[in-house]
């Protein structure tokens, strides 16, 4: 059950995989005049204010910012600062992701500067919306949900401020060089087509023309240089290592022969695995197996990082297809190596395009706090209730040939399988296998995997297996007490509500 | 006097430089979705027949293609084939030029398989349109002008076809390989994005991912193998060779001597200069002067060709902005080198863009069929009144800070500098030096240039100096004579009619 309505804008709930058919055309940004731009290309403005006054930022306005400085974003937190300084109410912030950098906002969301977010209310921002103390309801997308609602219009950006490590005076930027390269600036393509003003911030200005042009100066209003536009340390993950905890070693073997014994490891397949400590290892079993048998992948999709990087200069790869990178090798290899590719939302993910890169990869490693017997995922909530990740690409990946969540049966004595998950970010139909410590449940749609596995050693189980074994060992958890307020809704790729967060009952 | 109205559509007449404003949103395409496209990315289909089906080819469309194949195109002259083939009529051509190659499309215009053609009439297409012969009025814009009428939805693409040196089967393309490589690919780059449905044709077809991707897959609904998809040594004009004329080497000393004489022969200068030999030998003054001084280019934007590849190679610029490549060490470059950059009308010329490259270049040279007394200039008729070439990138340039006309002052006789040119392309405000054999004439406007001139040994004369020296020599040239009927409109770089050309009276 999800509104039909949803901030005073209407809301079309979740049809089902495929079933809901978008209609009209895409949204038509303003059309601009070279009248109104420098001749000399030189679209610099002294200060982030005077840009934003330029902008003409105003009441309940819509801003946009890109999270490819991660933890280390100096400038989303300036906006509203000076939005709070000059007065300015209700704005909408659309991040495409959030960090506890951003805590600072709260207090912007409690006096009114900024009425909701969104994007992805992740952490702190998340506990706040969960207790109901954003004025309005959180949007959670995906990475390609978001494409897709700022093409179609669903979400009218006002202002896009696109901190970047290097730019030129045009307003032509780049991730992969300066001092807070952070690779590729992919999250904030969208933003820079539609946008009616287009800031761009940067510690480094070159100049014209700053290359590889990521953002295209065309695109962009003003150019603001800054003492220090994000800090290095924080936003490439340096700490990205294997994992070394043998629960977490064995699931990475176990998905890893799973791979191999259903028939996806051959010549030219393709892969996305994640940056956590589990997914990392998986990639270290693939490129040991194509390394053993001759064989490289056509393509890895990343969040890249020094062990992808490592099987593209070794061969085990012909390509990378980034849409982040995360940490400092990974940033290295995109802006030296041809074949390290820089991939957006829109290529990869966008439902609303003529295709998408997302459907072609033979397999996709993913996570989820909870799974339910129906192989329904939730990524966006904990058992407790409590509103704490974003979606990022997870539903988007759902489209790949085989979907793998690799968890463990339970976390803190809770266990990971439900009846019925507490946030439904992805349907059940689209989730193939889920490998735990304790055994291998394959989604019985699945028939052609199944028949596969026969005879393996591998332990399949089905499903229902998995979850009496967690309750026999933790018990059946209690469920979250929630009052009826929806404080945040999910959406699915197309557009439509798949599901609601509401308020925790204090 | 231009009309109102042309082909049945509103035309607002030329209302000066930088004085008409666009209003209104851009063309907002069909929102598409993932639904009706193959999840394994596979658009191929098995001929081009069978692709323009399915695009639903009909009586009235406008059909797209490019002309990065040059006079080696193979593809246009099928599409209207199939469409003859199948009975379909009243089709409008919108290529971002013609060649001779296409005159086997004449049959198609006198029998009402095209309509009229919207991008440039050249050669024989454009004495077939002199001649009063096609159905419609043709419409002539620059490559700049060409991508702000497709975004601002003056001319809507029902099925754009973007013939490609290689691609994969998503529709990802590049320009840069294969055996028909023409370098780039970005006077299709509008259509790809604004289009209704885009076809790609291509002989070489690679497992997906097709890299670096020109054309996006995300934008491409189906994907032709043939053959053939253009003649190699037609494609690149293997003969551009520098000028050994010494009429035309005068020229070429003459504008690089102007220019090192005013100042924009400096560290870090920008410039452009076409393809032909006057060109290429100004190109190569500047190269020996930089070398001399140990200076370099910041950037210079082509038409790549093997002595603009030089200077990149040898540390003379530090970047190529190449619109299309002219040989094949222009292509080699463009695929092998970092610097060698993919520019598009969007990023150089459109008018309708928040700025564009071409108004940041310190000096283009260009050519000119006519020039007059207050500087107007023609570059698509000749002073027989036929219609003979395109405008291509000449518009645009004319925003460059200094814009150079090497120009005979008479050819076969006629006069070149005139009392009123037979067509307007471009206002005399905007063209700031004429540079002929027997003298240079500087555009009182630009009193900068006049006083830097001072005591130079240059033939600095005014334009009327000029016109008088080739009417002593030559005569005065008889005006040509017309119908009333307009046979094709002259758009300037912001969408308005600067001027028309009429039949030819027989």
């Amino acid at each position: 059950m999800v509104p039909t309505e949803i901030n005073g804008q209407a809301a079309i709930p979740y049809k089902g995989v495929g079933k809901h058919r978008p209609e009209g055309r895409k949204f038509a940004p303003r059309i601009a005049t070279c009248i109104d731009y420098p001749d000399d290309g030189d679209k610099r403005v002294p200060t982030l204010k005077d840009a934003l006054i330029k902008s003409g930022l105003k009441d309940g306005m819509v801003i946009s910012t890109h999270h490819h400085f991660r933890n280390g974003d100096l400038i989303a937190n300036q906006i509203f600062d000076i939005a709070h300084e000059l007065g300015v109410k209700n704005l909408i912030w659309v991040p495409s992701a959030s960090f506890e950098c951003h805590v600072p906002l709260i207090k912007y969301l409690e006096d009114g500067t900024i009425h909701h977010i969104e994007g992805s209310m992740n952490g702190s921002l998340g506990k706040f919306t969960s207790h109901g103390k954003m004025k309005g309801v959180g949007i959670l997308r995906s990475h390609g949900g978001r494409y897709q609602a700022i093409q179609d219009g669903e979400v009218q950006i006002d202002i896009a401020v696109i901190a970047a490590p290097t730019a030129d005076p045009f307003g032509n930027a780049t991730g992969d060089r300066g001092p807070a390269a952070c690779g590729l600036l992919g999250f904030a393509l969208a933003d820079s087509q539609y946008a009616d003003k287009v800031i761009v911030v940067s510690d480094t200005i070159v100049p014209f023309p700053c290359v590889p042009w990521q953002i295209q100066g065309n695109y962009v209003d003003y150019v603001v240089e800054v003492d220090k536009v994000g800090i290095p340390e924080k936003i490439v993950s340096g700490t990205t290592e294997v994992t070394k905890s043998p629960d977490r070693l064995l699931l990475a073997e176990m998905t890893a022969q799973f791979c191999d014994e259903v028939g996806i490891i051959r010549d030219g397949f393709s892969f996305q695995a994640g940056a956590g400590g589990t997914a990392l290892s998986i990639g270290i079993y693939f490129s040991e197996m194509l390394r053993a048998r001759g064989m490289k992948a056509r393509f890895a999709r990343g969040g890249s990082n020094k062990y992808l990087v490592k099987m593209l200069e070794e061969g085990l790869t012909d390509f990378i297809l980034d849409g982040q990178t995360f940490d400092l090798e990974g940033v290295r290899s995109m802006r030296e190596n041809w074949n390290h590719l820089n991939t957006s939302p829109f290529t990869s993910y966008n439902y609303h395009g003529k295709g998408n890169f997302a459907s072609m990869i033979d397999v996709v490693i993913l996570g989820a706090t909870e799974v339910d017997v129906s192989f329904n995922a939730n990524v966006v909530s904990h058992s407790d209730g409590l509103l704490l990740h974003g979606i990022g690409g997870w539903q988007n990946c759902l489209a790949s040939k085989c979907v793998i969540l690799p968890i463990p049966l339970f976390r803190d004595r809770i266990p990971v399988i439900l009846d019925e998950v507490t946030t439904i970010c992805g349907p059940g139909e689209l989730i193939d296998v889920i490998v735990t410590e304790r055994g291998i449940a394959v989604n019985p749609k699945r028939k052609d995997l199944l028949k596969k596995l026969n005879g393996s050693k591998l332990p399949i189980k089905t499903i229902e297996e998995l979850k009496a074994e967690a309750e026999k060992i933790c018990g059946k958890p209690a469920k979250p007490k929630f009052t009826d307020k929806i404080v945040a809704a999910v959406k699915w790729v197309d557009g439509t509500v798949i599901d609601v967060v509401r308020q925790i009952a204090e």
